[in-house]
């Protein structure tokens, strides 16, 4: 289908920005015109050479004068001063919308920046990857991944409308959430255990034997530390913008982990045994609850 | 090749067990008698199906009258309970091994149980999945992951240099490492990693919204947490057998917890911006060695 938008922004064409792209280009070819803009000009070369991008512009304010819909594709604290950037330049009617993994600072920081006539509607793609860049952008990345919007109950219903009606040719799964929600459970899900992977990686500087280490490593320490390696100022910004939700699931954690080492200290077998089964169970009933809601038909919540 | 040792007893037909048994069979097919032992009738006989073991029996002592090697395939507390049970039926010259994922304190059960003549070559292959059981058992479960083993000095060379050959038919890179330089070593890259794996899942107790959670959990989570989901009776025989080193750690990992989670609470950017560029560089850097590592060919350390 042919979405009424013809004239798309994407700022910051790294790895969802590029990704969101390929995806657009992929579903509509040539019924829409994609505007790519970021700092780096090789990022932006490599955008229009992968087919991401129509334009190509260091250039914000005049990327977006035409643009029916702007994807802010930052770190958060820069989609925010992008906002107040750009708002000035937005044609009557424009939408902005974001990529960002926090939305309730987001939306503070913009509520009051867009003229009237101008919506902003957010938005959370649930999809990365440990590289990070235009060059591991991918026009699959999206797809049959959930992809979380957080409009105000105010919000315009036309633009969330048509905010669904592009990102659904993305093959995401898109569900509403409220804003605050979405913060409180992204800090337990995914803020908490990305600062615990960073955690375990760190801790092998005290370690004096790294080539022992290497040979203990193995699969598991592979796969925990993976999301260690994804990018630092993302992830610098998520801590910046949803620090009173982390900071709180963090003291659980560390309750968490304080308790099992006083049970380990004391060799309590017990509550070390239960501790494991607990985890187990739960989340191989997490895994089975994803798997039959990704059962459901795309069309599922849209 | 043939190797000189033609009768062998695995106790504990799991995962590593059953696995073992498979990669000894596809190496030396029928010049090898392997022998099964288990609790369970059940995986047993899914054993001898599977071509794991020739003969099954539930009676360790029977098992290991005849044996040239004795590999306890069980969690630690198991397998040093099993080394006393089955000590006196062992005939002279024959060698026990493990496959423990902790060794001082196997090493010190087993030191005083074991008649003159026989030998106890302790060892630990860095090789798991997820899943457990015979029914997950894979005959190249080994193949290209490193074989630690930790013999006294004092250890018999032949015994040491049988025990190579046996493990090498499994495609396994074998290393020799002081047993408790392994223990602290596993502790930081392998145990506390787990344990706190598990937490992260545990963590979730705390979330009012679990449809939510599973929309936002994505792939990060996934593997974040996937050795969560491990044998717990394993796991807690760890903890049990490792402590010191474990707690150690534990204690390491919750300060760097702890100051993480004071670096967000102040919206320190920079702090928060550096731990997670240090992390990413330990572990790129860690991966790359891991990566060399492996080029090196099989023989290497043999």
């Amino acid at each position: 289908m042919i979405v009424p938008a013809k004239r798309i922004t994407i700022i910051g064409m790294g790895l969802i920005g590029g990704s969101l792209g390929l995806a657009l280009r992929a579903a509509q070819g040539a019924n829409i015109r994609i505007t790519g803009v970021d700092v780096s000009e090789d990022s932006l070369n490599t955008a229009r050479l992968l087919g991401a991008a129509d334009d190509i512009t260091t250039d914000s304010k005049a990327a977006v004068k035409d643009a029916d819909i702007v994807f802010l594709c930052t770190p958060v604290l820069q989609a925010a001063a992008l906002a107040k950037e750009i708002a000035p330049y937005l044609k009557q009617g424009a939408i902005v919308t974001d990529t960002c993994s926090t939305k309730s600072y987001l939306m503070q920081q913009i509520a009051f920046l867009l003229p009237a006539g101008i919506h902003y509607i957010p938005g959370h793609p649930m999809a990365g990857r440990e590289k990070s860049g235009i060059e591991a952008a991918d026009a699959a990345l999206f797809d049959n991944k959930w992809y979380i919007l957080t409009p105000k109950q105010t919000a315009d219903k036309r633009a969330v409308a048509l905010v669904r009606q592009v990102i659904n040719l993305t093959g995401a799964r898109i569900t509403v959430m409220e804003a605050g929600q979405h913060d409180v459970c992204t800090a337990l899900i995914s803020h908490v255990p990305h600062i615990g992977a960073a955690a375990l990686v760190n801790l092998l500087a005290y370690s004096e034997d790294q080539d022992s280490s290497i040979k203990l490593a193995g699969g598991g320490f592979r796969d925990t530390t993976r999301i260690a390696s994804s990018n630092a100022d993302m992830w610098a910004d998520i801590c910046m913008t949803n620090a009173a939700p982390i900071v709180d699931s963090l003291d659980k954690f560390n309750q968490l982990i304080t308790q099992i080492t006083q049970a380990i200290r004391e060799g309590d077998r017990a509550r070390v045994h239960n501790f494991f089964t607990t985890a187990k169970k739960r989340r191989d009933g997490l895994l089975q609850l994803e798997l039959s809601a990704s059962e459901q038909p795309l069309s599922n919540g849209h």
